[in-house]
């Protein structure tokens, strides 16, 4: 017969939030609820007493909630988190003696059978309670007990006596929990600061970023740059890698495999004999440079985002002090990195199964603890997947001990089972397939799936319309009508978006090829010399949606997403809302880049708050057109060649005779 | 630095089955699959080897069988469980570098690369892996190493010999799992004989087995009642306690608070000054004629199966020798036992939290081991859910340690959750609310959660239209045709299913009052006297649905049953099938007591392997009569005053001109 006490009744099980039986933790932002569910029941008919602990990491107590029951024997509590960090939370649960008392005392009272018996085992129970009580308290139990013994004490007044709140709450107080249950694991919640769930992204060349000449940009010309991406409403400015580039097997224009003498190579074919991955490339400046830079970025409240290659060129001073960290072939060469069909001959990968993997894993950790010193707290990582999960484990969850408020986004894509593994063992946010995801039917099923599944607790999205290797044949087809479509869904569907400029607000969309999702004379080879005066640019449009995304809390979250009928396929419909539903932002966007749409919209009006027999008024963010609707079908019709959507802030009601002011 | 070495890189999860973590075992019956699949991956663009690994309990090796990729890193394997007893089961998985190696070797081969470092690495790992090759297989070894080196050998032949099926499996045999990645988690399979999930169960009360005298039935009376239980087909008859009954505080007829001189009283009071749990109630018998008649039903192909209520009657021996596994109260009584709104005023509860929980869980234990040792296999429990779920678990795992081939069947009706947790614990099989779904949407709805979900790797439904203590509106309105709708019902849905009789086949329905669910003068405080030659007797048609129940193995499994549609809410159709199709059971129940009814039925043909094209043959085995049938939809009619339903075995097809024989 196993030790543990017999006497331990209570089963707790079925906790929610728990990924993979505990293995990892969830993920909020200071300020979110962390809601735990729970199914907590006992043999027989014994009354049970529940609560939720929870507590910040080395907090020597935890903090007790009470747990509520609901149906069917589930129940629930919450608390909210206030500090970046990681916080644990379990569950806690026992019989109560008393209420269950209380419980059939009641009833038998009301049933008119005699309770003198009940009253005595009463108090009983509050005779063992008190003495887990401190002394302050012993008087009023003293007169408690002999009341329920005084033969001058009707029944009925004891019974009241009985369930009064101030006996109830001392005998909850002070409850006998020696033999109460606790659910077996410590889960764990890491705490994020806002930006990890709300945040609006820019990449861009800092080479590419002098109008007008062709020359190579500089720290500088960057800095030039920020009122233009401050205007647009960006908050994270993203810089693919600042390192020196190698020179072996350095690509051309257009990833030609041999480049011309004057071409910069890629970026990402990292080191040369100035340095690697702590070094900045000449032709941008120096460290003094950069960091003037990352300054004046934060006068613009942006934030400078790193761009973590782990890889080298083959000229990388890593490769002749560390050969052990790369896998040498029997011809004494290093296989070059491929992502098959792709080949990166400017490339070689680290071999993490190296011997040597500890000192390995060391470097890069340095590399990142090098520019967090530097200033920088977001790093956008290159391609993760292709490198071990438990580096990438041991790296985030090592740095943010001491570093709590970094972000790291995962560009990983890939099967969706190795994207979400990379969020559920650290990353902060993650790049999606919301590229590749054009029709309301794909948009609808995705979307569902990462914001109303439990993917939600730990896979935070990061919408990005284009990158420097991704240009859809949606964009390349649909014009300036696709991209502002594209515009408007990643900035509503997601708190986090991205776009790669100016590629994006020009509207390029030439691909080097018919079929490929390559830029024709990609940026990524060759310095861009961009025109971002052009008329026809779309950085107003920019501007205004990243403001409605800053004035509209609704879209600060992704939980708070639902889908809404439309007759016509060709539109989209879906709303956000605060908990509280004192926001609720209404998209309908036209997916035809090509042609006017025109259907009827249905949603569920009373969910929202909204008397389905009244008018509302429906307000156009984007057009600051205002429309009274009533009930829960409408009409609409988006021409795209002039806006593809609406973003609709609902207003609850109309105006009428009795009201003082026109709208909630 | 975790000490764990850097170059574990393949990822085991979501691996199923697996209940709760873990923390429960799934079950099986001797001779059924273990199905296992998990989500196995790794970083980058490795190719994996992995193994579902099992053994019985206390096998000193694992039997190690290959897992096949599906699509999206889902992986799959299974075993068969051969024994009664406990088996473990787990999941290892490792990058396996030969084949990575064979794959990439033939991209580059077919796409013109050259390939020889590719062959040199090759030979390297052939070398490598022949490190852990028992020398035998060194000579064969350098006969592979010399001819990829050979400039004698065409790359052509050279390919060839890497992708031999001799080479590929010696490098499969050998492979390095240094670095292989095994499942956290080993997880239980409980294997239980093929009764523990195909039986057909009769419960009887042994003192009312004299028909045509009011005297007390014994065991003699009991062995020869037998060749009329085995007629209708059951292999399980279920006698209620069988010990000697209280007196104080006795019932009397129709639940009688005040008992007459000769009323027996419930045999669920037990225990008096002749004895308790292993004593036999004297007017019964004794202990040799128990013995004779467990050895006579053998004879017939049926178990015995006792009633397990771990309660006492006031003058049960243990009150006195043990008051302290009573509660007493301040008045030195115990509260007799209740079921709010029942009371049973004759019964005691232990007190399971009681100081001495340790010697009572073992006198309990004691009493099982006592019947076990008289020939007793199968337990129906009475009330599990009011003792502690942790009793149970000790207790049946214990026992079963022992005894693998004993049988425990659940009679909690209570809560979902609680009843699951008590199959998910140990109990092999347990009643339902079947006897509370009558209509088309419950029996579907609850029958697909009970066979179509996790539950089913733990909870193993025992069917019943009735007991001694459910008389369902359902039967008390519906007479002889709700008893022939819901036999077959029990009996289709259900591998495992039983009865309450003679009442049942007599179709016994007057309530005790209406409204109520208990019989009028019940059988529970009187000796009934039944008729069981009356010539409306169900007894026949029992035998007939009990002989289709053995004669087709889709009906010995539930996981096969899967609904279909009806054009008409009184008619019910469902399948059974077996994993090969060569049995397939389509029944049709007509729920309207009162009317014929009739309707189309719609069926997925070609998942039963049936040509929608041709004509089958559908044979009704209730009337033996058959039916020719084309494509999905066909006519049926049910007229509840003759026979309410059809149980159709499904032929394949009709006979043409060019078959020999009429039917597969």
């Amino acid at each position: 017969m196993k030790e543990t006490p017999g006497q331990l009744r209570v089963i707790i099980e079925g906790l929610k939030p728990e990924i993979d039986s505990g293995r990892f933790p969830i993920k909020r932002v200071v300020g979110e609820k962390v809601s735990v569910e729970a199914d907590i029941f006992v043999d027989g008919h014994d009354a049970i007493s529940a609560l939720l602990l929870y507590c910040k990491e080395n907090d020597p107590e935890w903090t007790e909630i009470p747990l509520e029951p609901l149906v069917n024997d589930h129940w629930r509590g919450w608390f909210v988190v206030a500090e970046p960090g990681c916080y644990r939370y379990t569950v806690l649960a026992w019989i109560d003696q008393f209420k269950s008392w209380q419980r059939d005392l009641v009833k038998k009272f009301q049933g008119g059978q005699g309770i003198s018996i009940e009253l005595m085992i009463g108090a009983h129970l509050i005779t063992e309670t008190s003495q887990r009580a401190p002394k302050l308290d012993r008087q009023k139990i003293g007169e408690w007990i002999s009341a329920l013994h005084s033969t001058q004490v009707s029944e009925q007044a004891k019974v009241q006596l009985v369930l009064s709140e101030e006996l109830s709450q001392f005998m909850d107080k002070y409850s006998d929990r020696q033999f109460a249950t606790t659910y077996p694991k410590e889960l764990v919640v890491v705490v994020d600061r806002e930006k990890a769930l709300f945040s609006t992204w820019y990449e861009m060349f800092p080479r590419s970023c002098v109008s007008g000449s062709g020359r190579h940009g500089t720290f500088k010309d960057c800095e030039a740059r920020l009122p233009y991406i401050a205007a647009m409403g960006f908050d994270v400015l993203y810089l693919p890698p600042i390192h020196p580039i190698g020179h072996i097997n350095r690509k051309g224009r257009n990833n030609n495999p041999v480049a011309n003498r004057n071409d910069p190579g890629t970026p990402w074919a990292i080191g040369y004999k100035e340095g690697g991955h702590k070094s900045i490339h000449p032709q941008l400046g120096i460290l003094d440079d950069f960091q003037s830079f990352v300054a004046k970025a934060h006068e613009y409240d942006i934030e400078i985002a790193l761009d973590i290659a782990f890889q080298c060129s083959p000229d990388h001073p890593y490769v002749k002090e560390h050969p052990e960290w790369f896998r040498w072939r029997p011809d004494n060469t290093v296989q070059y990195a491929e992502n098959p069909p792709k080949k990166y001959e400017d490339i070689y990968p680290f071999e993490f199964e190296t011997k040597n993997w500890k000192e390995l894993w060391e470097e890069l950790k340095s590399i990142l603890i090098f520019w967090i010193e530097h200033g920088i707290r977001i790093f956008r990582v290159d391609n993760p997947h292709t490198k071990p999960f438990r580096f990438w484990e041991w790296l985030i969850s090592d740095i943010k001990k001491s570093y709590p408020d970094v972000v790291f986004l995962s560009e990983a894509f890939t099967r969706p089972k190795v994207m979400y593994q990379l969020a559920k063992l650290g990353f902060t946010q993650s790049y999606t397939y919301f590229a590749w995801r054009n029709t309301k039917q794909e948009l609808t099923q995705y979307l569902t799936e990462l914001t109303q599944t439990q993917v939600r607790e730990y896979f935070r999205p990061n919408l990005w319309p284009n990158t420097p290797d991704i240009l859809t044949e949606y964009l390349q087809f649909g014009g300036r009508a696709a991209f502002m479509a594209r515009l408007v869904l990643a900035g509503t569907l997601g708190s986090s978006y991205g776009v790669y400029g100016p590629a994006f607000e020009l509207c390029e969309n030439r691909p080097k090829e018919p079929g490929s999702e390559e830029y024709l004379d990609s940026e990524k080879y060759e310095i861009k010399n961009w025109d971002i005066a052009r008329p026809d640019s779309l950085k107003d449009f920019i501007a205004r949606v990243n403001r409605i995304r800053r004035e509209n809390p609704a879209l600060h979250r992704d939980w708070g997403l639902r889908f809404h009928k439309v007759d016509n396929e060709q539109l989209i419909c879906y709303s956000k809302r605060t908990d509280d539903l004192s926001n609720v932002v209404l998209v309908l966007v036209n997916l035809d880049p090509h042609h006017t749409q025109s259907g009827w919209v249905e949603f569920p009006l009373e969910e929202l708050g909204i008397d389905p027999q009244k008018p509302y008024q429906m307000h156009d963010l984007l057009s600051d057109a205002r429309y009274l609707w009533q009930g829960t079908r409408n009409y609409i019709e988006l021409n795209s060649q002039v806006v593809p959507a609406h973003i609709f802030r609902m207003r609850r009601r109309v105006r009428t005779e009795q009201d003082f002011d026109y709208y909630m």
